[in-house]
C-alpha cells in the first residue's frame, strides 16, 4: 500500500533522526531555554531577516487556538475562510477558548479585500454583535492553492485599514515558500502579525515553529502557551527539529519536493483526461475519479474521499510530501491511466 | 555541569531512539490509528489486566486540562491539593477552561478523605458555590511524597460514597509504580476514574499516556483531545514510544532506576548531616542546604532552588531519572559532604 | 412620535405595577424562594398542566447562554437558524461559554428536520467536528413567523431519533401562542427539552421564565444559574411579575393584542400596494418602503431598518405589543398610504 | 416575621415605584439609549465631578464577572480577600470566565498593600503562574468592614507602582459612602479603575451601576455587557431607577438609614452583653448568640447563621436596610436582651 492520504503519514527526514540521536545524552534546562531552541529561534530569524519572538509547539491546532486567544479580547472575533481549519477540522478549538470564528464564502479557499470588508459589513450592529480582529489565512490553503504576494499585500492594506490583525497558518507553510511568486518567510515577517511554520507534515517528527512578529502579541506569550499546555517541559525536542529544519535551506527544500511530486501527478493524471477540483501548484491534489477508478485505486493506494459531486463521481484528495518517492507518483499515474483506459 | 535539575532535562531511552529510527520509512494512518498506538494501547491494557480507553497526548499540562475539562459539567469544580501542579504550575490551565480548583492544605501532598469531606462541607451552600465533583491527586506526588494503595483505597471510598471521581496525574507515575506498597497499574485502573501515565520524565522524547478506566468518562473523549489540541496528527510517534516503553517492564525499570539513584542521594547526604524538607522514597528528593554550600554546589550541579526557610538556608530540589548515572550521584554526595564539612 | 422600533420600548402592563405596589412592604427571602416566584411556577405548571422546572431571569440573552452551556459538554454544538438571535444579536455569547453555533439557512427563519439532518451530515467527520446536540429554535422566530404545532412535532421527531435536545427562545412566545395552529404550553411542555416565555416583551418590565420540562436538564441548573449571573437575590421582583402574567390568561391575551395590531397594520399596507419580506402572521411585519416614503414616515414613527434589497427600496420593521393602540396603527397606515399615493 | 436576613429581603424605595409608574405609558428606545439612562449617568457624573463611563446592569454577580473578564486577558487573574464574594458566593462564575481568582486571608475582609504583594510574590515564577493584573476589593466588605481613605489610597499606590488595576465591588457601596473618613463617589472616581455602585440592597426593585473611569477598561464596554447577558434591552427599567436614586442624595441617605439601624442594634446588643465577630460600622452585624438565644429569636426573627465557633455558641448576621424600622431594631434588641438575662 503506497499512501497519498496526507504528508503526516510519514516518518521524520533522516536528519531529524540523527540530530535527536546525536544529543541524545546531553542535559539541557527545560521549557525552550535550551541552546537547541535557541539556536533554532536565531537561525528562523537570520533566515527571516528579522529579529521577533520564535517558539515552538507540539502542533498545529494546538498553535492556532493558543495565537488567536492570546490575540483576541472576549468580544473579538477571528475572520476566516469557509474553508478554513479552524472552522471545518478542529472540534470548536477556538470557539471552546471563547471566539465566534466568522467564515467568509471564500472561492479557492482564500480571503480577499472584499470578503475582509463584507465581513466587517456583516459586523456593523455594535456592540449586539463581535467584533472582528483577527484575520486568519492558511498558506498553502487546505484545498492547495496559495495567496501570492500581491493578494498578501492587498489583504494587510486592508487590514491597516481597518485595525484588524492578521494571522498566518503554515502547517505547509513550506509548500508555499517553495512556490514563486508567493511570499517568503521575510515577506511573512513584514505581512503577518503572527504565523507558524509547521514541522509535523515537513521532515519534522511534529512541531510548528510560532513565529509572532507583532511585538504587542509577542508580550506574555508564553504565559498563553504555558496555560493552553503548548509549551514543552523537554522543549529542546522541538528545538532539534527546528534547529536541523532551519540550518540551511532544509525546510524549503523539503517542499519544494512535495510539490514537485504532486506536479507530476497533476501532469500525468491531467494528459489521462482526469479533471480536478481546483488548480493547485502544491501538495495537495483533487482529481475527481470515477466510481469504478476509485474502487480499483483504492486497493493499492492510500487517499482521501474529499467530496462526490454527484453519483457517479468522487473527487478525492492526493498528497505528497518530502519523503514521496518519484517511482510510486509514476506508478499511481499508470494505474490511474489504465483505469481510466478500461474504464 | 552535571543536572539533578528536573527528570525532564534528559534526552530519550535509547530504545524509544531505535524504535523511530525502524519505524521511520513505514507510511502509517494518522491521528492515533495506527498499529504502533493500537500496539501501545493493547500493552498498557494487557499490563493492566483489564480492557480499557487509552490514548496518547503530547504534554501532562495539555493531559490534566483535557482530562478535567472532559469531565467536568461548567459548575463542576475540582479538588487538588494546595501543592498540586494544576493550582501552581500551569498558568491558570484548569480555570482558563472554565473551572475553580478547590484546594486542600495537604500535607506532605497528599489529600487525606479527611481533608476530601472539608472541602465538601466548604461548598454545601448550594446553589452559590461550585460543586466539587472530581478529586486531583499526583502520584508521585510534586514534593515526592507517595500514596500508599491503602490510602488510595480509603480515598477511593470516601469518593465513592460522596459521588466523586478520581483523576491522577501520573507525571511520575513511575516513580510510584516502583515503590513496594504502592498502587499497581491494575489497582489504578481498579481505584481511577483516569490517570496518566507519564513518558516525558520517564524516557520518551516526550508524551503521557492518558487512561481512562471509567467508561463514561472515554466517551467522546477523542472530541475533547481533538479540541483541546492534544491529538496529534502524527499520532504513531507516541504510539511508537509508548509501544516500546510498554514492550516489556522498561517503564518501571526506568523508574526504579530514578528513584534507586534517588536513595543513594538521600543516604549519602543523611549521613554527611544533610536535613530533608520531607521523607522522599521517590526520585525527587528536598535537602537543606546552607547558603555557602548552595553556593559552591551550584557552579557544578543544575538543581532547584525551592524555598528559602530562613536567611541561611535553603531547600533545594534534585531528581534524578532513568538516565542519571551512578558516578554522578556519588561525585555530588562527596562534593556535598566536602562543602558541609569546610563550612 | 409614535414608535413601532420595538416591543421593548414600551413601559409595563399597569396590573404588573400594581402588584410591585401591592408588595412592596413585605420581606420575603431571596433568590426565588419567595412565595411569588413559588406561586408563578405553580400557575405555570399548572397552565402547562404538568409539574417541571421553572425559574426566571432578567433577560433573553441571559436565559439563552445560561440554558445553552447548562446542557452542552465542552464539545457539544447548538444547531440554529442563520437567522437565530443567537447567531445575530448576541455578541458571540454562546461562544464566550465555549461552544459553537452551527447555522443553518433556514427560509422563513425556521429550522425543518431536513436542515438539522444535514447539520449532522456536515458534522459526521468525528472527532474532528464539534458534535451537534442541541437544536434551537425560536417562537416567534426573528421573522415574525411560527412553527406550527405539526412542524415542531416533526422537528421532535427528527431529534428523537438522532439523539438531540430542543431548547426554544420564547422572548415572544406569547405572539406565537395566540395564533391558531402553533404549540399551546402543554405543547412545548412535551415537545421541548428547555424553553422560555418572555417576559420582557409582553407585559412585563422586565424577565424571561425559563421552563424545563427534561429533568436530566433541570439538574443543578440552580449553580448554572448563579454562574451566569442570573439568579436574582430579590428574586420576588421576577416573581411578582410572573405570578401577575400566568395568573389568567394576561400572558396570551398580551400577545393577541399585539397580533392583531400587527394584523391591521398588514392588512393596511398590503391594501395600500405595499409588498413585505415574508408573510408574518405575529406582531413583526416588515413591510417594503421606496426611500421616499421610509423618509416620510420616519420622521414621525420610530421603525427599524432591516435591509436594503436595492437602492430604491428599504425593508423596515414595524412591531406592535400588548400596549399598541389601535388609533396609532390607523394613523400609521393613513400616512404610509398617502406616501405612496403621492409618492 | 421580622426579617435581618438580608437587605435584599425589602421592595424598592417608593420614590422608585412612583417614577416607574410616572413614566410608564411613555414608549422610550432601548439598550440603555433612552434619556433616563442618559439623565442617571449624567447625574452619578455630577456626584463624582467627572466625566465617565456609566452603565447599569441587573445584579452584582453579572456586574463583577462582565467587568474582570472583560479587564482580563486569558492569562491574567484577579486578586481578592478570601472572603471576597467573588471567591464565596459566585459559584465560580469568575473561573468559567476562564480567570483565576488568588485568595489572600485578609483580616477583616480587607486586603491591604502587604497582602497584595505578597499576592504578586507568589506568583512571580512565570511564565508558569497566572499574570495577577487586577485587584478586587468590596465596600463595604462581606463582613461589614469599610476601607478608609487612605487605606485606598495606599492600595492605590502599591497597584500603580506594580502596574495593577483596581475594581471595587459596591453591592453596599450606600453603606460605605454613608460613613465618614471613608471614600467618596469622586474618591471611587479618583481611585478606582471600575466600581459598582449597587441599587438592589439599597432601594431600588433591582439594579447595580457600573462605573468605569478608566477610559481604556470603557472602551468596547458595550460589547462585553452584551455578551454576558447584563445589557437590557427594555434598559430604562434600570436608567428610571438610577435617575431617581441619584436625583438628589436618596441613594446614601438610604445607605446611612440602615448604618443607622445597624447602629442601634450593635449598641443595644453590645449593652446586653453580646459580643460580636467584628467591628463593623455598616449595615451588617455579626452578633454571638448562645444556642438556647437563637432558638428563642429565630422565632421571630429572619437572621443568617454565619458559623459556629463551638458547639454552644453561633454568630448570626443581622442586615439593616433603608427600610428598616426603628420600632422593630428595638423590639429585637429587647428580645435579645430578655433572651440573654433568662438564659
Amino acid at each position: 500500500m503506497i499512501s497519498f492520504n496526507s504528508d503526516y503519514d510519514e516518518g521524520a527526514h533522516p536528519r531529524i533522526l540523527e540530530a535527536l540521536s546525536r544529543t541524545n545524552y546531553d542535559q539541557t534546562i527545560g521549557y525552550g531555554e535550551d541552546p537547541h531552541s535557541q539556536a533554532a529561534i536565531r537561525q528562523i530569524q537570520g533566515q527571516m531577516g528579522r529579529d521577533c519572538y520564535v517558539t515552538f509547539i507540539s502542533g498545529g491546532t494546538l498553535a492556532n487556538l493558543t495565537v488567536i486567544s492570546h490575540t483576541l479580547l472576549q468580544y473579538e472575533g477571528v475572520v476566516s475562510a469557509a474553508t478554513g481549519h479552524i472552522f471545518t477540522n478542529e472540534t470548536g478549538a477556538i470557539e471552546a477558548t471563547g471566539h465566534k470564528v466568522i467564515t467568509c464564502p471564500a472561492e479557492q479557499g482564500k480571503l480577499t479585500p472584499d470578503l475582509i470588508v463584507d465581513a466587517l459589513n456583516r459586523h456593523s450592529f455594535v456592540p449586539h454583535v463581535v467584533k472582528p480582529k483577527l484575520v486568519y489565512l492558511s498558506q498553502s490553503t487546505e484545498i492547495g492553492t496559495v495567496y501570492t504576494l500581491k493578494e498578501l499585500e492587498a489583504i494587510r492594506e486592508v487590514c491597516d485599514s481597518k485595525g484588524l490583525l492578521i494571522y498566518i497558518d503554515g502547517a505547509r507553510l513550506a509548500n508555499g515558500l517553495a512556490i514563486a511568486g508567493t511570499p517568503t518567510l521575510a515577506d511573512f515577517g513584514r505581512l503577518a502579525d503572527a504565523f507558524t511554520a509547521g514541522g509535523t507534515k515537513n521532515g519534522a517528527l511534529f512541531g510548528e515553529a510560532v513565529i509572532i512578529p507583532n511585538p504587542a502579541l509577542a508580550t506574555d506569550f508564553p504565559h498563553s502557551l504555558r496555560q493552553k499546555g503548548g509549551m514543552m517541559s523537554k522543549g529542546r525536542i522541538l528545538g532539534i527539529q527546528f534547529e536541523e529544519l532551519f540550518r540551511d535551506d532544509l525546510y524549503i527544500q523539503n517542499g519544494a519536493h512535495a510539490n514537485k511530486m504532486a506536479g507530476l501527478l497533476k501532469d500525468g493524471l491531467s494528459a489521462a483526461g482526469f479533471a480536478f477540483l481546483i488548480d493547485s501548484p502544491s501538495n495537495q491534489q483533487f482529481p475527481l475519479l470515477r466510481n469504478k477508478e476509485l474502487e480499483t485505486l483504492i486497493k493499492d493506494y492510500g487517499m482521501k474521499i474529499w467530496n462526490k459531486p454527484d453519483s457517479e463521481h468522487t473527487y478525492v484528495r492526493l498528497v505528497t510530501s518530502w519523503a514521496t518517492k518519484e517511482e510510486n507518483v509514476k506508478k499511481f499515474i499508470a494505474d490511474a491511466t489504465k483505469a481510466r483506459t478500461q474504464g
